[in-house]
């Protein structure tokens, strides 16, 4: 057994997240599939809701230390190896402007857009599967603007100069969810720029949400 | 001029979060109202917007330096006065807990039932007050199921043991808004102990949305 679990599912943005971390870090860790949508969605099972009250995904075990929110999982693994690629830079105001980057993400854009609150709306406002996925492009789009413009002013070949952060960990996944719900992504030259230069590395390409051992057969990337 | 600026509004909740850091730490701040419905929205406007791309506040200016976010405001405070009384714990597996905490509430309640999420409700599924109230009732209660379930294993006095941490500057605004919305609290006895025990403090009420220059005259408390 592997002394770094990670418990997820391969098409969350989240996920990914997590996955990309663990491979730039070049960390061995085991994969345990969470199924989002099967049995009513496993996260809501009792034994992971013991891992993460708050049920949801990635939960990172580490020597029986849990971490849950990506946020966190992300500045511990820094933390925890700190001989590995620094994900966050040292100087304490650069480290803000990419926590300020990341949340732009982790908070405006990415949870209005979860699969929970596209449920909910289905289910109590009878939205049609056209109204959500407006719904998803209206809140990744302006979020997205604000991005491209902050970006704009940092980026050379990723979001902040020419290393990659965790800026990069969080606009990456939420670039592939923008491509699944059919966003116009024109409008946005340095995110475009950025999500190309990402998917050329070896971490990007091998934490994709299509080359995971959950990944149906039929959406497989080679 | 103070070297130390924040931008906010008096009722929004993430303004709140900065306020209290800052008192805990003892530093004084310019206060600069924005207002959130008048003109439009001042968040909105082409020099806030220089500030902080995404529109979102606080923000916060230390010399010059410009911060958005409160994750990425209260992590930079601690870094840039380590003199003043700490948010994060030093140890870095408690630090990820205490992060987790913070982000449950950051990206899993707050984002969902934010003012622009009731607008376009309203707007586009012509939601009436009645479904927006019931929406924010749904995401509060929700995450506070688990919030209550994290807090009951760690929380002596405050959320983490019986010291002041980021994880409650999060929680008490995040329940001052359920308030709000009339929110059922009785199910979340450990977060109504942490709320009291944090309301007792200078500076929980020192920041409080009722107390602010921008605080309307008819929702003033002494």
């Amino acid at each position: 057994m592997k002394n770094l679990i990670l418990y997820n599912y391969f098409r969350s943005s989240t996920s990914y997240r997590a996955r990309i971390a663990l491979e730039l870090k070049k960390l061995n860790y085991e994969y345990y599939p969470i199924h989002l949508i099967n049995n009513g969605g496993e996260q809501h099972s009792e034994d992971y809701r013991k891992l993460n009250p708050m049920g949801g995904i990635p939960t990172l075990v580490h020597d029986g230390k849990v971490i849950g929110q990506t946020m966190a999982i992300l500045q511990y693994l820094d933390d925890a190896f700190p001989q590995t690629q620094q994900l966050f830079p040292k100087d304490f105001f650069e480290k803000a402007k990419v926590i300020q980057f990341c949340e732009n993400i982790n908070t405006d854009i990415h949870p209005v857009q979860n699969l929970k609150v596209l449920k909910y709306l289905k289910k109590n406002f009878s939205t049609t599967e056209e109204q959500n996925e407006h719904w998803v492009q209206h809140w990744i789009t302006e979020g997205f603007h604000a991005v491209e413009k902050m970006a704009g002013e940092t980026s050379k070949d990723y979001c902040f100069g020419s290393s990659v952060t965790a800026a990069d960990i969080f606009l990456i996944p939420q670039m592939v969810t923008a491509q699944r719900f059919h966003t116009d992504l024109s409008p946005f030259p340095t995110l475009n720029k950025i999500y190309k230069n990402c998917l050329e590395l070896e971490a990007f390409k091998k934490a994709h949400p299509f080359r995971q051992v959950d990944t149906p057969e039929d959406m497989r990337i080679s």
